[in-house]
């Protein structure tokens, strides 16, 4: 860590800085120039929050040197991690398509899109059972039912299941059917919810909030992993910014760069991120050729019966035509998709 | 609501959007202009969600025009919200002032702080016990044992007490224990916690989530209002923005906004928005220029000792002087501190 | 548009409103709802700049409703626009890629780029000879002779060459040497800039402002449109997001939806968003994928020694074997680079 | 500044980093930890643009330590600055209200609206005479027609006039009748324009740019001073953000911030950042409470009427009862308006 002090800073506050990195068990490299004094500090960053530096007198800033994350670090694990689900590898050669619903609608509706998204090529289902959205008027959701019918939609076509938990107390009821457990945007920074998925033997889908630097994002994956669960997949679903022509701004290049910070496998859901199913196929292209792992897209029988985000659904028959799209762009990147 | 059809919407396309919008008993005016055609459709928006209109064949965009919120509107209750906590009413003339430590420490920081925070004039401490933060290695709180400090620092003082809960598990226990029980930003749109909260017999200060625009966060405030809990105060604590200098990004206009739009009261929070105590007297005073009718403020016997958000806090003495300079900006807007 | 009066709009404001719409010649749709009075006016929009409907008193708020652009608009001009330059077309199956330095440093360093531009198979050649950038105290640019340089290097090489004019009184001059004009991103709403350009025979290759939205960089094509030059590029450069590991936020989707909104060709420049020339060929290939219509990279022949943004520049190795992968992608996507 | 090493830098990119440090005249201080090896180097910042460190082999990051504005900072002039012109002093005691129509749209207009402005307290007329706005078929402004009007109203008031300059050309024109050039905010990184006004003998208003950081804003004002023109008066406009219920994101932390690193007066234009009149008020009061030095008031003598920004325009009623009350903000944090 670096040290910056204040241009006006006395030698008793560089001598206070000094004293308390050293009882802290630093080792100091002390620079005077002529407009500042900086203080290079080296050892055990974890310490650091306990040691109050910015606050005190003649302190203008101090400056972190090393990643605050190290089990989601590349740096110490440099080999990608590749995340065993059923039959399926996440995070190798193959890329995987998550497909399905916004929320579980019926039982009908959940055996219709498994069946589409099975024969267009894709490994798993997605689909939520608990919709507490932003409006308190909107529909909230099927809850257990939900659960169930997307495992039954699991024994019918082979597909594993991802589904969304927001609650702590749903957690161990949601394990139990799902394959992949995802935590939503909005809770990536819920740590009760992070602690508990922490203890949990399932991968964890972990979407990066929209006000969530790659920093902040990797930060929620060490927070699980230092809990005991190793099996994170980062999703990128855009963060906010003032272009609100898309409902998000989708940060592709954060794939190529949560590749080179960190092992874990990236993929992408271009249907939150932009909110309008006409550009989720180009984007989906886009995601596989900048290096993400898989894709995380909404589809419904119909969407405009959805009862959420029908203007982010594909069509069937859209997504199958992407589907044979993306192969070609999978096989372009040497990736592929069966 | 407006729905304006695609330049190319075929004359089955408008019809089918007319019938379902008269199906669901919507009031309808079409303009067939010469670029576009758009219909206006008047009735209740809270059926909106389930009517799929965006993803409708020929449908360019779906225009809400009313407010999605309700309870929360100035439009159906014109007078402010008057919040009484003990005896204090918060939203009314006085202005009050919630001081305290980022976090609960110890017996001896708590009571310490709690007579500075009185003796300066401010009538609420305030105090985490629960401190999951951003890393997993930082100091993370000191959970029952924190409740039962401040409560301990009321007696002692008068004070009332504001305090976070973040896990809907601890929200009874929170509850015995605060006399105002906050969100935080990063839970804004928790909406399972919203709805405990809704639950509960006390009033609730509302953070701002930092990527929120003012409707979500007063569609966070519907959500607690509609589950029965009408006692909801608003606290700005910036967004997030490119500006990297300061932590977030106070957005101070959304105190007249919110004003304007809402009849709750609103309070800010310049400590966690700027992240630097330097910057908090004068946003403190511009704050209450603009009409805030609180402030939510760190300060910390000893900063540079601080377990969490040293950088942020004031010191006593900045804390008092502060306060004295506080009661001119209120004085000079008709305001009263007491 | 949409007139929404206020929900205490008197009668009196709301007749004020229907008059003046009338006396602009406007037809008018009125819609009374319980809680709005709404106000549909259809006709030509280019006058509302004078209407001065939103101070009137009343007025909640006006939604326009058509885009402010036309000659821009897709609506109007259905087939994508193919534009002519040297014996390349910019806008149709081939995919062009803009490569070189980012300053024109001297005439060894331009000419030897120029060689390994051509034949790792792109076929315009980029370089700056005005670089007044943000500091003072950097490179300012070679000027005049930086221009001849480039002519030389097109001699040489076949190249076509694209570079940057600030200055309204330079346009003549860099005109006179460039085959493409380019308007920086800083430049994006420098009005008198862009009116000058629109009097040029060259065609324009104008980058979005890092603040700019969709609406406001086809506003920007817009006014050079309607000042006579028709034959205008767009590239997309990054946006500014709080995320600030990478130097700007590269909005991808802005590719499909601009090519969903208007007529023009569309192109990245990876380079000057990213500002880490590690992530610039994952995202080149993603923003083939994503369908631009070609690239504008920084290479450099040492890029240790550029005199400005070296960071971002890719060696002449990692250009070709990038040229070699995008090859495969355009192809996947049914266009060609030749 | 510190260059911080890749995790897996050879020996050799060590080496070959310190060489180069050390042939540029740097004072070195290494440090290998264990996981990084970082170098402090202590010189002369304004030479490390052409070192070209960041693209060297083995670099991870290369962080500056000193602020890269000098005649603009505080550390080297540690009064504020006070800008005569005419008989005003800006950045003194007193609070400077610079007010007027967005644009010079006839003789009587001007006038009427300087007899209100300097009326109610006033002391500099503001009125813009270019217009080239967002859509090029808006009103595009009186040009030098207007100036002659601002002048007028200058002599029959003796109200000093501030006015924007946006083309080079224009400048020696403006310069003629202006007694404070303003360059908006799409142009404080138009550096040509800068240069042009470093050598007037003028004082320069300079918006902040909405994309623009306090750094690059500061790097602008440096761009002038650096040319021989000290008379910079920094104005804080707005930032954009994903907020759009006001026209821009008012960032009035910038205030304090400002008057920390630099010795520069600073006012604030709520009109431009807000967009909405009704919020003027009581922001105007806001930025005289965080330290402002002054402001840039949009007012109409009929907003409905206004060729441009009525929604954002004062009545002059409200003019008037705001400025009764920024007198009672501006004697609470003891400055004065006379």
């Amino acid at each position: 860590m670096i040290i910056i002090m204040d241009h006006h800073a006395s030698d008793d506050s560089i001598e206070a800085v000094l004293t308390r990195l050293d009882m802290a068990g630093f080792q100091i490299h002390l620079s005077q120039g002529v407009e500042r004094t900086i203080i290079g500090a080296i050892g055990d960053k974890t310490r650091l929050g306990g040691l109050g530096l910015e606050a005190m007198p003649g302190v203008e800033k101090v400056i972190p040197i090393l990643q605050p994350y190290k089990l989601a670090s590349r740096t110490f694990h440099e080999e990608g991690t590749i995340i065993k689900v059923g039959d399926q590898e996440i995070g190798g050669d193959t890329i995987h398509v998550m497909a399905g619903p916004c929320a579980v609608e019926n039982r009908e509706q959940v055996m219709e899109t498994a069946e589409i998204v099975k024969k267009a090529g894709a490994t798993i289902l997605r689909g939520g059972a608990f919709k507490p959205r932003t409006s308190p008027y909107s529909f909230q959701g099927m809850e257990e039912e939900g659960l169930k019918l997307l495992a039954e939609a699991r024994e019918a076509t082979g597909l594993l299941v991802v589904t969304e938990v927001m609650d702590v107390r749903a957690v161990p009821m949601v394990a139990e059917y799902a394959d992949i457990i995802q935590i939503g945007a909005r809770n990536m920074q819920n740590f009760f919810l992070l602690r508990e998925l922490a203890k949990v033997d399932k991968p964890v889908l972990l979407k990066r909030g929209p006000a969530a630097t790659v920093e902040d994002w990797l930060m929620a994956a060490e927070y699980i992993m230092s809990g005991g669960n190793y099996n994170v997949i980062l999703c990128e679903r855009g963060i906010r910014s003032f272009e609100n022509y898309t409902r998000n701004t989708l940060d592709l290049t954060a794939v190529p760069v949560v590749k080179y910070l960190s092992h874990l496998p990236v993929i992408v859901d271009p249907s939150h991120a932009i909110g309008k199913w006409r550009f989720v196929p180009a984007m989906s292209k886009a995601a596989i050729a900048a290096g993400a792992d898989g894709l995380l897209i909404e589809i419904h029988p119909n969407p405009q019966e959805a009862l959420c985000d029908g203007p982010q659904s594909l069509t069937p028959a859209n997504f199958c035509s992407m589907m044979t799209e993306l192969k070609q762009i999978a096989a372009a990147v040497g990736r592929r998709m069966d």
